[in-house]
């Protein structure tokens, strides 16, 4: 079952009630994929957990029926990636395994050294949404508008640490800190290339809730920093002592 | 310091020993960077640490004479990556990321579900070259040909354990392992798109050196799953205790 098709729909899902899938979706499945009336979809919403449903077809339009559920809804991990914008290519690749390593929210921040100015959260969404039909999880990253480090550092939650990738020092692991970190939500702000401006270093060297750490020797670039620091996040204090699950063996 | 070019040679590097450089990094540092003569240029090459070198033109070569050692070489871990080729874009991304998190070895492997069976290793050498440059490291991993799996497990070292990314089962997490890869070279195996085969999975779990890890409760993508697995084994084993080289605190 896991090589039948999985998406994303915005529509409520309970058992035998049907639905109807927009033009996009409708041709993805029955152009792209070629699926005919009676085939099995797999089916998420972000809130009502997994279904298999049965495919009909009606004037061009898939038609969507649960015929049994799968999983059960389940809530991740709070963990919100900061990430300053850069080239197409990468931003479009830090969305994706930002979504693959399970995070809840996305927020693009506009730094000091920011080079991309424009921030597609449009094309970051569909992208996300792409992502999470293919890593199995049930749920969609929150992808917020792009704003500036200063606004976003003063409306955070002092009590939700904000782990600082810091390549200027000399700072400890984030094992090192777990009696901060662990049983809670988190924040993981990576910079852009160059980093952060020293203004921006000293502002955030001040902040009580950033705990700045070392992602090793090596200068890594963003979207490197982004999978490392989120792996150790996940590895450390997040999902993954759950194993995977695995359709075939339903 | 930090912003002056960086460029790995293929020469021996001693004070005073000028070099020429061949035509296309000439070429690199006098048209694409435009340096004159007296610019400042950081070279390594793998064996005699990295140095400051002052540059001068000769007929439009660019002649490089190093003038101040910065660090002395040092050995990296022996960290051997043992991947699928996959589309290209991915690919590319895996030698990138790989040279970034300080692999010693490349190895491309063919395997049951291997879509790419043409592997570009001069190209692959290309991007290392370029990602050690940016990345700070003063080496390069060694690209070897690729081959197919069961050749490369049967001439494996049966002293090094190697770690298997395992999509399919419940594995102990990596730090779960640490008695059996503490202190010892490693490889790591990240299979293609769509997993290993029943058969190639059968092989590698009745391996004795072979050591099943999870990645979690998500699928990642083949690229995700190699910078997670390298991201783990050097926070865990390897060398992120080190603080980065910051050239302008010299």
């Amino acid at each position: 079952m896991s090589h039948i098709a999985r998406i994303l729909v915005e529509k409520p899902l309970a058992l035998d009630h049907s639905i109807e899938l927009p033009e996009a979706q409708s041709k993805y499945l029955l152009r792209v994929m070629r699926l005919t009336d009676g085939a099995l979809v797999r089916v998420f919403n972000g809130q009502d957990g997994e279904w298999v449903c049965s495919l009909s077809v009606e004037r061009k339009t898939a038609v969507l029926t649960p015929t049994k559920n799968l999983r059960r809804q389940e809530k991740g991990a709070e963990l919100t990636l900061l990430f300053a914008p850069i080239k197409k290519a990468r931003t479009d690749f830090i969305v994706e395994k930002a979504t693959e390593l399970g995070v809840s929210d996305i927020r693009p921040i506009l730094t000091d050294y920011t080079q991309s100015q424009r921030v597609r959260t449009d094309r970051m969404r569909l992208l996300a949404i792409e992502a999470a039909e293919q890593t199995e999880r049930m749920d969609l990253p929150a992808i917020h508008e792009a704003a500036p480090l200063s606004k976003t550092l003063a409306s955070w939650d002092k009590a939700t640490p904000l782990i600082f990738c810091d390549e200027g020092g000399r700072s400890a692991s984030m094992a090192e800190q777990s009696n901060r970190l662990a049983g809670k939500p988190a924040g993981i702000l990576i910079g852009p290339e160059g980093g952060f401006s020293p203004k921006e270093r000293d502002m955030l060297h001040a902040l009580d809730f950033v705990i700045p750490i070392t992602l090793g020797p090596r200068i890594l670039r963003a979207e490197t920093a982004v999978v490392s620091a989120l792996t150790l996040w996940q590895s450390l204090f997040g999902d993954w002592q759950k194993a995977p699950y695995l359709p075939e063996a339903e």
